[in-house]
């Protein structure tokens, strides 16, 4: 399958819903609507939206599981972006540059860049409860709300950047790095892909399955992060390139060398597709996008 | 009734779930989770709670209605410490006292304290949709996720939290603060009551009912924060008094004077009882609550 025309497609999806899920910046609270969607609409790359949309689709049936994964789909990138914005301030990572645009405090100041995040996350739990998702029968809609707070939460996503926050400047072995990657963005990649297959009626052993898969592509996705930092330019990012080595953060290239790294995330990938086996030709957007993720160049 | 008796013992209920459904600080996320719990158990008035357990009682029957709604108060009581640990940040009203103890980022630093924010406010949606609040129907489940998330979103707490730092310095006009202070804190006090008497199946004209009784009580309770702002010393308020002028923030004393302030407050309290008609004697200790939240000294 030809994986960019996919990908525009199905980010094309994710951007028009979002456009019309979002609140619009008019009325009294249009300063922090607009500060929300400036980071919202700063096209990203919209791989946990995509990714979702896919475990749908490798459970359900084409058109109709994405149109239900939709909204949930739309709520994981208000989450992924929220983490953006907080991650990006001058507390945390200090970070100037975002999806090729000044990051949001430098725009909006800090404390409407704190309430931007904010505003995203709660919004994104808005999103998942609101008549936008009620097409989601119920039960399956607080299993999804659950998954995606377990991902985001404490011992996820956030506990994952608090991890990194720690380990900064620290040496820290490749048990502890898989830990906070697992947890910082590994957590919401796999939410992403289980939430999608559920909307579309998932069961047990397919979700186990998703799960690995989504494990592996989260590693992979992680190394090949690093890689970039080191080998592409801001230009090429949209963000700030060698930044990890400007934090004296360890990273896989730091620990294993460019080349042993590069054969980790292909080696991941090859994982991930290898869990997908109970799954039929449904699933090959999930086997392609496992493959674009090592070869992706930003 | 005995408000203060009430009070305490309503309070100890929330504090024994609190303890029991919060996460331990142990293990890889320790240092994240014990930031969390320095806040979340830092002995606030726990208001919200309270009023979410006095709605399910004024619905449904006493200690039933309350063992189904403590799942949701706790929820409550995580968002409301986000909000709190948020403000006091130092891009925000840069504030070193709350509830009697340095605030969490002088203790954990300003990346940690924005991290614990966002750690209680999705551990808030974990809890409305985990094990933990199993026994409520999920239709009403989702109900209570969408008016929290919406109290507490870009059009309600994280809006009016936006407005308030906007406005400050500015001179507001009277429908201005009150739009403010309606988002700020009105909103999710009004969930409160709300989502309690939903928990205990409230019918859409108890429900309206409570809308107009969150509504007055929320007027009150600013109305009376601005005047102990004035009127009461640090050590009783267990943050610094004064912090408004010091601000130069409007507020009602500033805007209509003390003795003003303190009869719109009284008047906006027999409204929130005249809002409770139609209910029984089982919403005595909403109409308690509403005039504590007058009498009170802290």
């Amino acid at each position: 399958m030809d994986i960019r025309a996919y990908l525009d497609e199905q980010r094309r999806l994710v951007e028009d819903r979002l456009a019309a899920l979002m609140l619009e910046p008019t009325g009294a609270f249009a300063q922090h609507v607009e500060a929300m969607r400036y980071s919202l609409f700063a096209g990203g790359k919209r791989i946990r939206p995509v990714l979702c949309l896919a475990g749908a689709e490798a459970v359900g049936s084409g058109e109709e599981a994405r149109r239900l994964a939709l909204p949930v789909a739309c709520a994981l990138e208000c989450i992924h972006t929220y983490s953006l914005i907080h991650d990006d301030l001058p507390a945390m990572d200090n970070d100037d540059l975002r999806r090729g645009k000044p990051t949001n405090h430098t725009v909006f100041g800090e404390a409407a860049a704190i309430l931007a995040g904010d505003g995203l996350l709660t919004f994104a739990f808005d999103l998942l409860s609101s008549t936008a998702s009620a097409a989601i029968p119920d039960p399956i809609r607080i299993r999804i709300i659950q998954t995606i707070a377990r991902a985001a939460g404490p011992l996820g996503m956030v506990g994952g950047q608090s991890l990194d926050m720690i380990h900064e400047g620290q040496q820290i072995d490749y048990e502890e790095l898989r830990r906070m990657h697992r947890s910082k963005t590994g957590a919401l990649i796999t939410a992403s892909v289980v939430c999608g297959a559920m909307v579309a009626g998932a069961g047990k052993e397919q979700e186990a399955a998703l799960q690995t898969y989504g494990d592996h592509i989260g590693l992979a996705f992680q190394i090949v992060d690093d890689l970039l930092d080191v080998e592409a330019t801001t230009a090429e990012l949209g963000k700030p390139a060698g930044s990890d080595a400007k934090a004296d953060k360890v990273t896989y290239p730091s620990l294993f060398g460019r080349q042993a790294s590069r054969s980790m995330a292909l080696e991941a990938v090859q994982e991930a597709i290898a869990a997908l086996t109970l799954f039929d030709h449904r699933a090959d957007p999930l086997r392609a996008l496992a493959r674009y993720i090592v070869d992706r160049k930003t």
